[in-house]
């Protein structure tokens, strides 16, 4: 815990470190304003998460390095690469809550609603995005894993930016007809939207620094599509039943017509009456009918249908990592499922 | 002539080539739902427009390698290059649009405004972004100049991102005080938002994909800045003065509260009078407010101003190109003079 903690603060120096430079590229002749502004916007949206991704990305590194001891290069270039997923996720999370017309965010109001930002957060959103690269640059110009680093971001920047799609799309169809939401669509969805840049892609940013070969390491891709799926499931859960003042935002999958794990195993289990009162009450905004939705989930016992199926996952998952070879890759995949299992945000 | 037709349309089969490979890109597991829209997406944003600055690496190319026959490969990997120039662009005025709240785009509803695409639109803008470093990654792995091309449309992207965003910064004090559009602020945005990727990119790919070093070519960049600057006050005018018509758009610059050139060049030129109506009628949408302010700019003689400022920046550019060392150099300047001089458009 003590190091757990003294990790996180020299993580966030790392932060200051990588702004200030932000702050004074000379590819662009700031003014005091646009200076003021870019600072603000970045200390809203990047550093506020739990920073899992980032804080992943330095443990990782130092498990896959067990043995050596680092130095303090190599800790602050872990913290760069993790900085750049924590990057990546703020870009997405400003863009996303504008699509889904979000209104809360890691307990603040979203940034495109605040009154003097509104739509220009997408423009913020593109810009943080550029900065990855960026980054990237200024630290790992020159080192044998810099392009394939480059095309990773890359890579996994767009199959999230189709999984969105993706998901856009299905949910347009959810809306015509919701027995297009069955669970092949919903692990697709998740596989490109969610898994690819919460979970293979810290671990693929540190192999690399690690100076390993990704195409080494297909199973463990797979392990953490998995593990990402397991995590979207418990976010579906927790969306509906978790404690809002925990999550720092407040659930409106059911409203949004969201193709939620719980709805698709609500149609999964539907008698013909509960069948009915899901099509005529899902994606309502009114509380009556969310309220109708969330009753049939509990006659459904679906909190007991999630307690089993995470039990279930964490099985799999605990056998499908004790069948990988490498004793540095299975701690870190332990690692990952302790960080995810029984979460309470 | 005959030869613009020619190359036009051999430019145009390889979009086709293009698309078709992101479309069967072995990195996201397609639905026919998923490829048909990324492929609709991409034919009603990516090849409609005047496809200027993709022709123009094209062009900067043939005139760069001037005596040399070309291959079919050779020009074929110009013509990417030229696409993805082009997929800049379609990213960039997808999301100006939403965040101008535009209703036209080259003579067609823009993106956002179509019924099925909305805020959708923002994930299909960052989607067309994410494609350029793919395509760029398919054709040019392995080319000595390869990561000298990525970094120079991320640095690009990240100039035009800033420049956007001072353009947005400038407008919200403008809105407060006009008197803060002054001629050296409007250069500045310009610079930043429209002429890097405009006019810089294009030649700059040029030059990487004739294996030139762009650090040899720091004063062809500054006139290329100022062509950019000529480039978007003729876009100022034409906003007000233009046949909607021939431009595919209905200018909004007034309406909008825009940092123009012709706002600051009446802001330069008026009486206290003027300066009263301009101050009280600026940035509303009433036609009667924007007639007012036409009507100033009409009694300021701004079009005569406007065809003199023309006449001055043309001879200004030339003179810089003349002192040009470099031949084939001066030739593609002049291209790009000849292109931009007395556009209609």
């Amino acid at each position: 815990m003590a190091r757990d903690g003294e990790t996180r603060s020299r993580f966030l120096r790392v932060y200051d470190c990588l702004k200030d430079e932000l702050l004074r590229d000379p590819l662009f002749d700031h003014t005091e304003e646009t200076r003021r502004r870019v600072e603000e916007m970045l200390d809203y949206n990047v550093p506020r998460g739990k920073l899992n991704r980032g804080l992943a990305i330095v443990e990782t590194y130092r498990l896959l390095k067990e043995g050596d001891e680092l130095s303090e290069e190599e800790i602050f270039l872990a913290c760069v690469l993790g900085w750049c997923n924590e990057w990546l996720q703020a870009c997405l999370l400003i863009l996303d809550d504008i699509m889904d017309n979000s209104h809360t965010r890691r307990g603040q109001l979203c940034w495109y609603k605040l009154p003097e930002v509104g739509l220009h957060a997408i423009n913020d959103g593109v810009l943080i995005k550029c900065h990855i690269h960026r980054i990237i640059k200024r630290y790992f110009r020159g080192k044998p894993f810099y392009e394939n680093l480059m095309e990773l971001c890359d890579e996994v920047g767009l199959q999230t930016s189709l999984g969105q799609m993706l998901d856009l799309i299905v949910t347009h169809e959810g809306e015509k007809d919701l027995s297009n939401y069955t669970m092949a669509v919903y692990r697709r969805i998740v596989q490109y939207k969610t898994s690819y840049y919460s979970f293979y892609l810290p671990v693929a940013c540190a192999l690399l620094l690690a100076g390993e070969n990704l195409d080494d390491f297909i199973d463990v891709k797979n392990i953490l599509v998995e593990m990402g799926i397991y995590f979207q499931v418990q976010d579906d859960y927790l969306d509906c039943f978790g404690d809002p003042k925990v999550m720092g935002k407040i659930g409106t999958d059911i409203e949004d017509y969201k193709c939620s794990w719980l709805v698709v195993q609500a149609l999964e289990r539907a008698n013909d009456n509960q069948r009915r009162v899901l099509y005529e009450n899902y994606g309502k905004s009114d509380s009556v009918s969310v309220a109708k939705v969330k009753n049939i989930y509990e006659e459904l016992n679906l909190q007991d249908v999630f307690f089993k199926y995470g039990l279930a996952s964490y099985e799999h998952l605990i056998s499908s990592i004790e069948a990988q070879p490498n004793a540095a890759v299975r701690e870190v995949l332990e690692w990952f499922l302790r960080k995810i299992h029984c979460r309470q945000k």
